[in-house]
């Protein structure tokens, strides 16, 4: 296994520090017992205090470094969106797997760059892994070593392994959209969150669908993906950096195919 | 932290070697690429190498150690079923998570004596935890350390959260029984395999609801929920220990109140 090169973005030593940082602030809180308050009057949506404890850890540490940079994080309010390096940050992605004690939530960092998401880290400190990328390139560090992250060719949907947190997430005319697209894939998996994304990068499976997500649900991942040769973008091809119905594949022919089943479910 | 009471059951410390047969068996095939075989024409059941592999090191083990003792296995076929042990083994439970690199599947390995669950393990070796239980008490070993397991409170579907692996399962009365369920529940979890019942048993979650599992699927967890001082039993209220509709709680009260909605969907 060859160990991977430096990245060329110089900002990428820093994810490291935030993610210790994070890791530092939520790890005590991973399943203890503690309050879970509601932060939507109507459904069900957990805030913890790990999630405000991780973010205000990150906080602290960018505006310490890099006074100069912009923040967006889902527990604080905004922070110089105009600057030219925006930190997006979410502390725990995948909170309902956080507060049931599953491992499969991480901590989101990323970076966007005069707009566009330019590196990002997604970690996750009771496993010891942390995928990351920079476009270019992606990387892993964890259990199994150091590496480099490469997503697998797959052109066909009936070959593709296909990710979801769950349908519920869908609106009607999305839920058509992904079930027929579920019905042609090899197989589907769900409650998945940041972590599909990754697995996309690792060569483990081939498209995340998703809606309704947040920006910082989603540009800490795309410099991973895009860096392990992948493609993110809206259901109708557009910019995923502010969220919204992304698909993720690692095989740009997949991506291509998908569109044409989605974008009519815009 | 107090460390748990060695198990007063003979047989603990070999799920300790089993545990380290399978996981040296089936670690080097996961996040790798490997061939997927189809076990049934129909429908898609991943079997991989690694199953068979794990299978085979933990029966050659039992077949060293216990030449008596019975083994029913999910990749090969049945020994000495009519022995007062027998030994029930999933070496992947959760292979769609294993094939796409999701760290949530598990090794079950469980005893039955003269019929009834009476030791099992849950084994995660890439985080490197364990939960186990001999019906008595549960006990678990990982990164956060050893210590003993307890089933949390919750005796209102209104405050519990519940786990499935996906509706998907369910035919279409069990599937209604299990909406009418998910409607009431303070928050549901799918994708969660065995690890839905090791987190009944440490308190993080407080129902798992499944059907068409087979005995391996199930043998091995249920001492793990019992020990833990939670409850198994089908959907109306029978032996867990063949499988089929499973019910698991880790308050006794709230399992009494799933009886009532779900033994109608028998």
């Amino acid at each position: 296994m060859t160990e991977p090169a430096p990245s060329m973005n110089r900002f990428a030593p820093f994810l490291e520090d935030l993610a210790d940082a994070s890791a530092a602030a939520i790890m005590p809180f991973f399943r203890q017992s503690f309050t879970v308050d509601n932060k939507l009057d109507a459904g069900f949506d957990p805030v913890t205090i790990a999630d405000r404890n991780g973010e205000t850890a990150m906080r602290a540490l960018i505006n310490s470094s890099y006074p100069d940079h912009g923040i967006l994080g889902e527990e604080h309010g905004p922070e110089k969106l105009d600057a030219e390096h925006v930190w997006v940050l979410d502390p725990i992605d995948g909170t309902r797997a956080f507060i049931t004690g599953l491992p499969t939530w991480g901590t989101l960092i990323g970076l966007r760059t005069a707009g566009t998401p330019s590196l990002g880290m997604m970690v996750q400190p009771f496993i010891g892994e942390r995928f990351a990328g920079d476009r270019q390139k992606a990387w892993y560090r964890g259990p199994q070593g150091t590496k480099t992250l490469n997503a697998r060719q797959c052109s066909r949907l009936e070959d593709a392994a296909i990710f979801t947190t769950t349908p519920a997430l869908f609106g009607e005319t999305e839920r058509s959209a992904f079930d027929r697209v579920e019905a042609s894939a090899r197989l589907s998996r769900y409650g998945t969150d940041c972590y599909a994304y990754c697995m996309v990068a690792a060569g483990q499976g081939d498209a995340v669908i998703e809606s309704g997500l947040q920006a910082y649900d989603i540009v800490a991942l795309v410099p991973i993906i895009e860096g392990a040769g992948g493609v993110v973008t809206t259901w109708t091809g557009g910019s995923p950096s502010e969220g919204g119905q992304i698909l993720a594949t690692g095989d740009p022919r997949l991506h291509e195919r998908l569109l044409g089943e989605l974008s009519r479910a815009d």
